[in-house]
């Protein structure tokens, strides 16, 4: 069976029951959700066959889910290095075979970060023209969609000029088939607006994606600090994994401090208290908008297969989030798309380099037959 | 006239009239709220005597400001080394050399950064045993102290594990003196908790500043996250220039998106207009605990004499919280005290390096009579 290439078969999703921090008890919650709203997706729910089945009876989901034994669980304290090699019967592994085998389009797991990414790389390999893969995470923002791309978000603490470059790519192909932006504007994180700040690799990556913006189909903006994370002048945000996964965490923390002192001013007295009443509505509207659960799913970009991470300590909510954003990416064959992007790219990279006398508007910029099918 | 080393005489707090967004106007409004409260201290004020002649009469401040006549202004687009070569005649440059000249306890200018660091370097010069000076900032936190101490929040893009011990110290000694903690928790940020994260120069630096604590007189609680800059696990944050710098900025972004959903989450409704003006005092204090305003004043570490950065954009109340903070700190004869401490420790280094298969834990303990003196 393959999922990916037959359209009229139903949509496969390949889910780890195991690697969240709670057990699987709200990863079938999740599911139920889930499947409550896309009745027509099918999912292979990978851990201890024993536990799941009871789980799984009992919320009346035996039709959509099909359960895939794997005894053994990635405990998030698992050195991703012991998860490559002692991994091989754990629920995580499994679940990425699923995608690999193209048994499904795409896999969600709660699991360790560092395991889930070391195993993906592995089975599914890096996509061609792809040095070091990332994580995409999506940032609530003032855009109309809501959200802006933020890459790498912590599959990597290093990047090179060229790790930037890629991310760019990526992560603007990753806006058109995520958030449906079809010409998405890029910008690259650092510690002031003006060209002569930052590291050197910042100034050559601000050069590279300047030039590869006709050729990725997006408007690069230049450089922009943490500040604009929110913002509606950027799209997609690129910057190294360490920086990404401080600035992620930073901005998280920030948002649940200022929640928390929301609700203890709510407290501090009875005026305040009615008044909490009287914007409930409001609020739990606003709740919604910035609700980290409802962003829930990073998205590793640039191997061959959809991989979506959710946190460790999703509930129902986010599970249901994170597979619901499989379901739409994997419905989009955005995996295919986005290995077009990056390997065109490198090819006419090359092109570049052996004609590199020519001007560089003229190297970069593709036939327009041969794009017009790549997202 | 030493205003650092006579009790007796007035404290006097050098102020660059020039550096803001909005030119002197709110400079010296917020001068006037400072000294409506703190009658005891005098300012020198810097800038264009024609121009500030008349705010200061309009405001009575003639008796406590002295205006230094300095015609130019460092503009926010100056690059630093063109201000190091040609700044002589700047009100930033002015402001800076009466700390040099010990005509004042301290010096605030809310200019461009990057300039206000170049010639306090070269006019202040750095401490001895600090190789790379910092910028602290202060963090809203879930502390008693109401905040938490993060370096360096931009002063140098780069920093090794040397730089990263004595950002500790210096941001343990700025925690003692600036936010009257005895024995501030010190944490290092990273991608994790887990010892085996991050980048090399971070698993030495957690080595070397575990070892420091002792001699610091600091707790040393490993690496933190993102998400503990407002938290009540640590007190003082300790990383890189440029990582700090995306951290703050993110923190403040994703703080005024809260607040900017938050004031439309209340306009919704007619409920909810009425619920926010039972709230509003509640939430007016929230703003208070939380507002980027009252911690404004980023404080340069690692110089002969004080230096506060604040906010291009301060108003009336910034300027006056930046003005305050440079009070308490001269008052408390700070840069001398944070001087000190750097200097044992370096001293101390050396023993160490020398005989380093001693254990470290006895290399490293000073010899109690030495210390007391030193906060």
């Amino acid at each position: 069976m393959s999922a990916t290439d037959q359209s009229t078969a139903p949509l496969v999703i390949s889910v780890d029951a195991m690697g969240g921090d709670e057990g699987p008890a709200p990863i079938v919650a999740g599911l139920a959700r889930f499947l409550h709203q896309d009745r027509d997706a099918h999912i292979l729910l990978h851990g201890p066959k024993a536990e799941l089945e009871p789980l799984i009876a009992k919320r009346k989901l035996t039709k959509s889910v099909t359960i895939v034994d794997a005894p053994d669980v990635v405990a998030m304290s698992d050195k991703p290095s012991h998860v490559m090699r002692h991994g091989k019967s754990t629920s995580m592994w499994s679940a990425i075979d699923s995608v690999r085998n193209k048994d499904a389009a795409a896999c969600v797991s709660c699991g360790n970060t560092g395991a889930l990414m070391a195993v993906s790389m592995i089975r599914l390999r890096k996509a061609e023209g792809v040095n070091r893969p990332a994580i995409a995470c999506l940032w609530p923002s003032r855009n109309a969609a809501g959200f802006n791309v933020m890459l790498d978000a912590g599959a990597d603490i290093r990047a090179d000029e060229e790790d930037l470059l890629t991310y760019a790519l990526m992560g603007a192909s990753y806006a058109r088939n995520g958030l449906g932006l079809s010409r998405p504007r890029v910008g690259l994180l650092n510690v002031g607006k003006e060209e002569h700040k930052g590291r050197a690799e910042l100034k050559v990556a601000n050069d590279i994606i300047a030039r590869a913006a006709p050729l990725g189909e997006f408007d690069y903006v230049g450089f922009v600090e943490g500040g604009d994370l929110p913002s509606a002048r950027v799209d997609v945000i690129v910057t190294d994994g360490f920086t990404g996964n401080i600035a992620l965490k930073t901005g998280e923390g920030t948002a649940n401090f200022i929640s928390e002192s929301l609700r203890a001013a709510f407290k501090t007295t009875w005026f305040s208290r009615i008044a909490a009443l009287l914007a409930l509505t409001s609020l739990r509207r606003l709740k919604k908008k910035i609700d980290p659960r409802r962003v829930n799913g990073g998205i590793f970009l640039g191997l061959n297969g959809t991989v979506i991470k959710s946190h460790g300590s999703a509930d129902e909510t986010g599970v249901a989030a994170a597979v619901a954003l499989a379901a739409q990416l994997g419905r989009s064959g955005f995996s295919d798309k986005l290995a077009a992007r990056v390997a065109s790219a490198a090819a006419l990279g090359q092109d570049d380099a052996a004609t590199s006398d020519a001007p560089a508007a003229q190297t970069i910029q593709p036939a327009p037959n041969k794009e017009t099918s790549i997202k």
